[in-house]
């Protein structure tokens, strides 16, 4: 069975986040039922990494088996026509190696999150944006930065309902920038736990609104409890960007 | 009676373009409800420049003479709350000379024209950009700009619909520029003809597709002739930047 590597944008207004769940629409279910009507029988089509319902997607990958060889084109022909108006696109399909596993070959995985940082509501932005009306402290932000890179234990900044067993990470870089009213948070690591970059960015901007110093961000990521961070932050404002094999 | 000088923004989907009209919907219109609603009387807004349905505005410009005085923050606080839900938001309300006329003071108006310049079917960014799949000669497209720099007539490059009795006009800009798969078009001028952004910038991608030289936009705009220009771009990606005064 042939192995291809999918490369995958969604706008996550359109669903209930990747993974495959019986009653909501899921991206993965909806690839799943695309290639169903392509190959005439089910195939699995294994992401990269579960998004939670709203997190949109620039570069989500995953790779599937076919029931038999196709040419790529073919494929993302196919499939496009089946994902008319649901909200996702297959920017590529390449064959790959057997070897190739879409979650546990990734070397780095990359999300950006984006902040309006103006007094007034969003009417063109809205559902891809953080609206944040109180114009945040970028400097004291970018200070709590250097905190959170390189290995540490994030327990502080993973959901209660995370899965994983060890909670180490390396962050291996945490920028903030701010254009106009617009703020872009971006983060690189091997593999993130369940709402990490949502809780650091929530964290980030209490901080932001001079409520946490940077102090109070070490010891959060020090108490290595839940309850010691900051909130999660919404979903509309989060992107994943890229993945590395 | 007080003047007020106002800032907008809207989503072009919502509208049927600026300017008043008995069955549609038009942004001209929902201001002029909300005010009402504020004034308890009807007053005129007076735009800057009218948009056409589907085509977006960050900061369109309008002035308006109420009644009475108001605080602005309690013109913006009402107004964004009557506002609420219909895709366009005040983004600051300024008082100001009785002289000053949104549409005869302004002194310069720019656009940027986003183009999505990628095979692939758009999904987060469906409403937002012209969706050109053939990859555009950007240098081609960058050259022919400085033909149309500048004071000229522009008479092939307006709706047959434009009411203007003169048609020259001087362009102080006009750039075009690719970052990743999207274009961005950025034009200047104290005053447009009715379309003019929009058929530069269908004319610009004629030669992006290497179906015009740039000979042929030199002809084109000497001919003086409606019939001898570019298509009309999409209202979708056409923005309304910034007004100058």
């Amino acid at each position: 069975m042939p192995r291809y590597k999918l490369t995958i944008e969604y706008d996550g207004r359109f669903f209930n986040g990747w993974q495959s769940q019986p009653d909501a629409k899921t991206v993965q279910d909806t690839l799943q039922a695309a290639f169903l009507k392509l190959c005439k029988e089910p195939v699995s089509v294994i992401g990269s990494g579960r998004t939670d319902a709203g997190v949109h997607a620039l570069g989500q990958v995953a790779h599937v088996d076919l029931p038999k060889a196709y040419p790529t084109e073919q494929i993302t022909g196919a499939i496009n026509y089946f994902l008319k108006h649901k909200g996702a696109v297959l920017l590529k399909a390449e064959e790959i190696d057997y070897n190739f596993h879409a979650r546990f070959s990734a070397t780095a995985r990359q999300y950006t999150y984006k902040i309006m940082n103006r007094p007034m509501r969003l009417t063109l932005d809205e559902g891809f944006y953080w609206h944040i009306k109180k114009e945040l402290d970028i400097e004291a932000m970018q200070q709590a930065t250097s905190l959170l890179v390189g290995h540490h234990d994030f327990n502080t900044f993973r959901s209660n309902r995370c899965q994983a067993t060890l909670t180490m990470r390396t962050v291996d870089f945490l920028t903030v920038e701010k254009i106009d009213n617009i703020i872009h948070i971006k983060i690189q690591s091997k593999a993130f736990l369940h709402n990490q970059v949502r809780i650091i960015v929530g964290t980030l901007k209490l901080v932001g609104e001079g409520k946490w110093t940077v102090q109070d961000v070490k010891e959060a990521l020090h108490a290595k409890d839940r309850t010691q961070g900051g909130p999660t932050a919404p979903p509309e404002g989060l992107y994943f960007t890229k993945v590395f094999y």
